[in-house]
């Protein structure tokens, strides 16, 4: 069982800065994502974009920010669940909360702050008959682990960006690369498209258009795909079929945790502190929602932010706190360093 | 008359961004303050000091964040009057505001955001009789135009990072700097106060310890001052008396514009749009209250950003209004710039 003081559902920029905030106030956090990496939208969807919103950068990309953001919060040493979704939420007798994951991770917490953006990514999957009977045995729409196709050979479908960066870095890592779109046409960075008719070019991935892929053979794991290309019909041998043909965010099993939902969002006290109906659970960044709620990245900075300062007057009843900058009292972590501004000398002049 | 959509009063972290924030809903702003530069407390307080909860920087400099929030803004072109104080603002019939500062320049505008921070910057003063006869005329409390002393005989009074900073500047500008301070001792930068130190081996700068400026003299214009040390007073010739004792905040003429404000602060309606109690003008950042309220920079960005959503609302009656990423859709500035990620190609693989 995992222990923490607050437990964060969703490890995007909004999660991950609440654990910069609740380090200050000397709360340990633990954070559960069902992506296998931290970042949500954000290392999931555009890491290579640049963001221009986001307070005292003109301009920084989106994966660069959330490396900059698990640069601080680092001294506070947060726990991650990750690659699991968050499934059940019980608040107990005593007050605390327990979650569990889809995995059976249990985590036991004294506050809960739901910071999980639009909702776990489900992916778009081909229509394909018996398609659901080869998941996780040769089927994946995610790459979690690339090892994992280690001198496999993988069959890529789809036709956008990640369609072919993947193609481009399972090239280093398969025995075989077999990129599989329905139209001649792919949509994506021109320097990923130029790069994928390189390696098409030298014999490194095989091309499969306008194709696509109508079934899926093997007694166990797949072992072959059938293809459909201008008529005609043919299998592929394979060990992997991996389709990308996007994600949808989907609410999930946050919506049956007796929680108000409005519009596929969590409503929260934003008049005072992100609460929401359930006292001890909070909701911050997109997945929260209140009169004149933006679905900003720096919205949930604040958010996270206002958010500790209340679970921290929860945790600590009576206790008057004093707001300290940390340009004048520094920052202490967890595992002993401290971050502080060079300090006035007190000194003669003679 | 300066003419503007949005007047910002207050040009610190908090004002600056809202230019950014109001320019993507192509608002223009004016903003105005007191102080000689823009940056607020940030610049005149702490610029060389590091900042470590700015969400994403694990540390920054305060004057180099203000650099980066000036850059940010640039594409939207601001205006500014700088070391104006606002001192009246009028509501006129059709709804529109009127803001004249103390040297009488009239801003008109269609909303007003209130960004003032702590206020206005006072310098606390010197107790010497007569010392309101001399000032600006020859007693400076801020050093707006260093040019100003080119070539000039200055005395600065204080211990501290300002006096030690700007006799170290002044070196190269004056042609005499003498430093008075009641202590033998200095309390600032280490890397300051060595250097002070040099200078003075070097004779370049006067050090006078430990002393105070008892009296002024002078027709018109101070020439002279009055120094007491150790139980003697002499007489020191001078062209300026620039004493810096540090600065108070005071809320100042703001106090008397009709606005709900308790503790120094002004009350501004957090569950919506932080809207005070007149329509159309809104407090963000420092200088506004509201239960949970946290001094913070990047509570100020947030709050300017919804601040900025609702001007937008009320100067655009029933027009829809849709969220738009600047990752999708770039910033297009005033100034005919565009920022924009790099577009996706649609692209042929053959
Ligand atoms: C293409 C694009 C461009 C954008 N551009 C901008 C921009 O320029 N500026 C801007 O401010 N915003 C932009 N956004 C929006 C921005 O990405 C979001 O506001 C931001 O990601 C919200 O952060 P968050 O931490 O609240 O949620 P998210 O980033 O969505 O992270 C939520 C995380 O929670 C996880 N999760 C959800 N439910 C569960 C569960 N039950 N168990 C475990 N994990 C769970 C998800 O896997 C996800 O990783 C853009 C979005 C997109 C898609
Ligand atoms: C030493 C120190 C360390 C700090 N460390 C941190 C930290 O680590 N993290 C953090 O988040 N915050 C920190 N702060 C607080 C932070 O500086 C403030 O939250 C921030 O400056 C508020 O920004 P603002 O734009 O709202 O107001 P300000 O920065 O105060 O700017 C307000 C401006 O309005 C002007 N003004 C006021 N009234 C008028 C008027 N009538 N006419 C014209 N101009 C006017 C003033 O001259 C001023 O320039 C620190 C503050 C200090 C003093």
């Amino acid at each position: 069982m995992i222990t923490t003081d607050l437990l964060i559902i969703g490890a995007g920029p909004t999660g991950l800065f609440a654990v910069f905030e609740a380090g200050l106030l000397k709360m340990k956090c633990h954070l559960i994502d069902a992506l296998p990496q931290p970042g949500g939208q954000l290392t999931e969807l555009y890491p290579k974009k640049p963001i221009f919103d986001i307070p005292g950068f003109p301009s920084v990309n989106a994966g660069e920010l959330i490396d900059n953001l698990m640069e601080q919060i680092k001294q506070f040493q947060p726990g991650f669940t990750l690659g699991e979704t968050a499934q059940t939420l019980n608040k107990l007798e005593d007050g605390t909360f327990e979650v569990v994951t889809n995995k059976g991770t249990v985590h036991h917490a004294k506050a809960v702050a739901i910071a999980g953006g639009l909702g776990t990514f489900e992916p778009r999957k081909p229509t394909i008959e018996n398609i659901a009977d080869y998941e996780e045995k040769g089927v994946e729409y995610f790459i979690k682990e690339p090892e994992h196709f280690r001198n496999k050979k993988v069959v890529i479908a789809g036709g956008g960006d990640s369609a072919l960066d993947w193609s481009i870095f399972l090239d280093d890592v398969a025995s075989e690369v077999t990129l599989v779109h329905r139209r001649n046409e792919f949509r994506g960075a021109l320097d990923s498209v130029e790069k994928v008719q390189a390696l098409k070019d030298q014999g490194k991935i095989k091309l499969v258009t306008p194709a696509e892929v109508t079934g899926i053979k093997g007694e166990v794991k797949v072992t072959a795909i059938t293809l459909e290309k201008e008529g005609e019909t043919f299998d592929v041998e394979t060990d992997y079929f991996i389709p990308l043909f996007g994600l949808t965010p989907k609410l999930g099993d946050i919506a049956n945790w007796g929680l108000e939902i409005e519009k596929n969002a969590i409503v929260v006290n934003n008049a005072l502190d992100y609460q929401t109906n359930i006292p001890g659970i909070y909701a911050i960044g997109d997945i929260n929602t209140y009169p004149g709620k933006l679905k900003l990245i720096l919205c949930g900075f604040h958010e996270a932010t206002l958010m500790c300062q209340s679970v921290y007057n929860m945790l600590n009843p009576g206790k008057k706190y004093v707001l300290k900058y940390t340009t004048v009292s520094g920052v202490d972590g967890f595992d002993g360093s401290r971050k502080e501004a060079e300090k006035a000398v007190v000194k003669k002049i003679d």
